[in-house]
């Protein structure tokens, strides 16, 4: 992915650095190492005050149309909690107050980590921001099983299921590999 | 950071593209979006089977000769709990078991996301990696709480101590803001 230099522009070339045991895109005319990392998908778990749970329904790709829980990539300069109640509000609307980490996922072959958090709604007026098509708050029985956006989201549901019928919750961490995502 | 297009080598400009709302380093020439990412720092606390811990002192800047748990930047195509299995490895000769997410920090200052497991030291016979000066372990009384190199070691050190002394041990997200680090 990446042919050039951030810093000057010359063209790179993969190798591994002295002092290292990894190809990276060193730069031919400045030498300057351009290193690619994996990137944070921060989200939530928004619960109003009656247990319904807040789903959006994705306007764009991967996976239009398909339902998901707010979560985006996590953007410099903020913490990740801050990031998971950015994208609430960016993509539905919702103001809430992030509570407790909830699920770490790591998705190798797409070099993603999603960190999901619990958070509580604080107001029950929500509505699609540009990136949903839709937004609804639903009990656990209307959960659109077979029509959600991606693992992360029905696995960070099926724990809080669980552990919200047994009292307690857990801090999960774990890793989704393909053909699963 | 960004200057130039990884993609074709051209100047780019920071502007905000349509349907975001940030400033971006934007091609001049192919309008490729070269976004900037948050990192994750991956490590472990790892525990030999007597109780004490492994720390290792640091050959690199920053923070040279202090003491850390190992811990460094995450790479594609890994997860998380590999990538902190790694860096135990590398930094400390180390065979680790990575057991639970422990703690997570957010430095926004500096773009950084912490993630610290806990860990069982499979192997005592532990020594230094190229940049540790030295390694050990080291009882509760013998750790150098003066001489550690970041916030977050202190921090998930103190959570470990007193997490195994109540007997549970319990993840826990925060953030580390300037000038503490
Ligand atoms: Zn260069
Ligand atoms: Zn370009």
């Amino acid at each position: 992915m990446i042919r050039f230099c951030a810093l000057c522009g010359s063209a790179t070339t993969e190798r591994v650095p002295e002092d290292d045991n990894r190809l990276r895109a060193v730069c031919n005319a400045c030498g300057h190492i351009n290193y690619v990392n994996p990137k944070i998908v921060a989200g939530c778990l928004p619960v109003w005050e009656d247990g319904r749970i807040l789903l959006a329904r994705r306007a764009i790709e991967p996976r239009y149309g398909r339902w998901t829980l707010p979560a985006g990539f996590m953007e410099v300069n903020e913490s990740v909690a801050e990031g998971a109640a950015r994208e609430a509000l960016e993509e539905a609307n919702a103001r809430v107050e992030i509570t407790d980490l909830y699920t770490v996922y790591s998705i190798p072959h797409i070099s993603q980590v999603y960190m999901m958090f619990r958070a509580k709604l604080l107001d029950a007026n929500v509505s699609p921001g540009s990136e949903s098509l839709e937004v609804k708050l639903v009990t656990e029985d209307e959960i659109p099983w077979d029509d959600l956006a991606f693992a992360m989201v029905r696995l960070t549901l099926q724990h809080f299921i669980a552990d919200r019928k047994a009292g307690t919750f857990v801090t999960r961490f774990g890793d989704i590999r393909p053909p699963e995502r």
